[in-house]
């Protein structure tokens, strides 16, 4: 056996197997629950990880997992745990486990060239458009995540409001775009990297509802006009990370269509919801925008990482990112066939197989299957909600359209509200009983359940409020007082 | 079992456990060489691919498994395979493709909070620094490949010459930067995407061995400083992708040191090379670099993708990247502790564990092992290039500083010899006996191969030509005429 296979591929067979039979039994046990939601990982286990000097010498690939049986897998973040509702993170499944391991094993680069994997990108691709709506001539690729997909999104508007010569010259710093005050940062941060700068996105209010107040984007861009700037792309939120909340994406997109602008939407996590009959109406203008962004690895539970960005007008999205290098010609036949490749349409030139857990997931649960656990979520997200409404010590702090709930611990006369319900929430994380994260909404800090994890049922979020109300009693008397 | 892991698992452990077994088998066939090197997906398959409608209907992963075995496996791009050459495509690893699949089980989202994959991630960042002769305390972050490797250093670069402003209200278009003909074309699509322009990345005609001419550079920039304009970055190329030729960088960091400009290296695979002792020298300068860019999916054969963006001064970083989100405030204990977090140091929130395949892949192997495969991949070329030089109707046609290979077929009188090399290469491809690629050097169209998987052997490259030569043969005897 050539190269660094070596003679080891035996024995590295037997340890794939172990190390798949230990995620399968550890899949087994967190579907049941067991186990804390997180925990720290403990000083010297950090200081080994840290520690360790790169290595010279080769060492035994067995050895090497029982290091990381120790000292890695049970200080992950553990988003797995059906009690882990912190910030957006999807649970991931065994079907998307297993497909990322054909990927991986496979090894295609599917930055471009003629092969049955780009095909099944391009499958995907259209899969997604047809969920949320979008025609199924959409162009589209896969990414990391939404934050690169509405880069890509952001890029393609610029070069199709400023024509061929930005990419050359420069951007037309009058480019302005729009987006509501609930929008993701990674929106700003596009503006940021795409030379615009982030006082180039206008940030518009929303309403009481947290949905950007389509009448007062209209009177900006007619300002932005009226000064001579060049408004080119209006941002709407479907699902905004920190409530849920759904800009009215209809009105956005007639907006957009008189006003000829390009309109993009970030549905990061909430375009899933198009898959929820329920959940349907919320998405009413999804399948109008120029642009899409959302992620499979969030509520679609793919395995990390894996984001997409979808284009009505595919010409637009080439027209943004290709390039011609010599050494990447296309040809009629052979290897080098098989154009447009993947990488005219984004970034990334080399590129892993990122298509095969999305359709992998896709095919084994099905869009029905999918959609019944993106309304399972959203139960879970009710039945928090009503608990809290019925919960004396707490409160609840936004509407909840999604899956998302954010409440805080309310304690009449304390004026250190703020600072109780941070530190409430780090003694629940250091419990392990669950994770919720926190955040501002109205200028108030609250405690913020994400039901994001298909394994999440209603009995974690009440074991997460009755492990919060536990660890309030503690600290009103007294045993665990404020730093 | 909760949530859609169902009542599954027990199959779908069976299933993982044959899936495991074809890739080793599979691997280890591929060891020996057995199989075409490439394969046409027969349109019928590709039909299927293509027209597979959305599913909404579960369906069984074993019959789905079936679907992939049948029409996705074969026809890969097959970069694991000893006798592909085109490109620069690794050929993974079994130790890769295992430390992924525990990445894809354990599914942590590496964006931030405190847990031990987020230490693995800068371990393998400071052992890459250390490796390439960097400071051990430099900054930098796993990401999908070179291309965004290289826009993360020019965004950190354009922000580091232009002050905090830039990102708030935008490029400064007085910005200019430098790079060598051979530079790769991402490095002016980076330049494209930040706002600048492809125009503001200035080429610098390279000298006879394709290396940067440094002369020419500080002409250039004098010229760009008299005409007002603001020199900020020098790109030097460690591999180019055509020829891999190697800027001379230690000419090139010092006079970037005298201008105060940026040292940029992009090292996409040729920085590899420094872990070889007989090759190391050829890197001198490249640990002076304020920034490097290079791939463990390439010449460090771990699994696609995975690029790394290094910077020396790692505070540059974060500032050309962080954010302030209140949804992810950073806490001093909990789940919400671990700051700074790796979204602060590229464009990607939602991140993958990446760094367990390159930290096996380097403990598995060590430096040396890897170090020993390079040299072994540059002597398969070395051995390539002195049987071209052997062949009478063959002509070398760049010098071979590291494993690539620039040749051609050469019929006196033939005034078509691009058309016939690149007719060749595909008539290659479709023999399933060889991948090299093609590419232009000095205006002149010839066959590349690229030595880049360490199961590449001598004999490997004796087969690609014997099978060249054949079917040039063929062709000339008239059985298979230019098109
Ligand atoms: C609405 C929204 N947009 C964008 C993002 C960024 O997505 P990613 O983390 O996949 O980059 C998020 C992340 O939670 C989000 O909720
Ligand atoms: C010199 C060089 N730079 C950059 C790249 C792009 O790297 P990636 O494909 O990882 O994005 C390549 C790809 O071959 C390269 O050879």
């Amino acid at each position: 056996m050539a190269g660094l296979d070596g003679e080891s591929l035996e024995s590295l067979r037997a340890l794939g197997h172990r190390m798949l039979d230990d995620l399968f039994d550890r899949l087994e046990a967190q579907g049941r629950g067991e186990g804390p939601a997180w925990q720290p990982t403990p000083p010297d286990v950090r200081l080994a990880l840290l520690d360790e000097p790169l290595p010279a010498a080769p060492a035994d690939p067995s050895r090497l997992y029982d290091e990381i049986r120790e000292r890695i897998v049970p200080y992950g973040i553990n988003n797995t745990h059906p009690r882990f509702m912190g910030w957006v993170h999807g649970g991931g499944t065994a079907v998307g486990m297993l497909a990322d391991m054909l990927s991986a094993g496979l090894n295609n680069n599917l930055g471009g060239r003629d092969h049955a994997p780009v095909l099944v990108e391009r499958t995907v691709v259209r899969w997604a458009a047809e969920m949320l709506g979008m025609p199924p001539n959409s162009g589209g690729i896969l990414v990391t995540g939404s934050s690169i997909a509405n880069m890509i999104a952001v890029l393609t508007a610029r070069r199709r409001a400023a024509g061929p010569a930005v990419r050359v010259d420069g951007v037309d710093k009058r480019l302005v775009g729009y987006a509501g005050a609930t929008a993701h940062g990674c929106v700003a941060r596009a503006f940021d990297m795409a030379g615009l700068g982030t006082a180039a996105l206008r940030v518009i209010p929303c309403d009481d509802r947290h949905r950007l107040r389509a009448d007062l984007l209209a009177v900006r861009v007619a300002e932005d006009r009226a000064a001579g700037l060049i408004p080119f792309i209006v941002v709407g939120t479907a699902g905004a990370v920190d409530t849920g909340a759904v800009d009215d994406l209809d009105a956005l997109a007639s907006f957009c269509a008189a006003e000829e602008l390009w309109f993009h939407v970030d549905g990061a996590f909430g375009a899933l919801a198009a898959l929820s009959p329920r959940l349907h109406p919320l998405m009413a203008g999804l399948g109008r925008a120029d642009s899409v962004a959302f992620d499979f690895h969030k509520w679609a539970q793919v395995p990390y990482d894996a984001g997409c960005v979808l284009v009505r007008d595919a010409p637009s999205q080439a027209a943004a990112f290709a390039q011609s290098l010599a050494y990447l010609s296309r040809a009629d036949r052979g290897a080098a066939a098989g154009a447009p490749w993947p990488c005219d349409l984004g970034p990334d030139l080399s590129r892993g197989f990122r298509a095969l857990k999305v359709w992998m997931t896709l095919r084994s649960f099905g869009t029905d299957g999918l959609g019944r656990m993106v309304d399972g979520c959203c139960a879970v997200a009710s039945h928090l909600a009503a608990r809290v409404e019925r919960e004396p010590m707490l409160e609840l702090m936004a509407p909840v359209p999604l899956n998302i709930v954010c409440f805080r611990v309310t304690v009449p006369g304390r004026p250190d509200l703020d600072d109780l319900n941070e530190e409430l929430v780090k003694d629940l994380h250091e419990s392990g009983i669950a994770v919720p994260s926190t955040t501002t909404v109205g200028g108030t800090r609250v405690i913020r359940a994400a039901i994001v994890n298909h394994r999440t049922g209603p009995e974690d979020a009440d074991a997460m409020i009755d492990g919060l109300l536990a660890l309030l009693d503690r600290r009103l008397a007294g045993a665990r007082p404020l730093p």
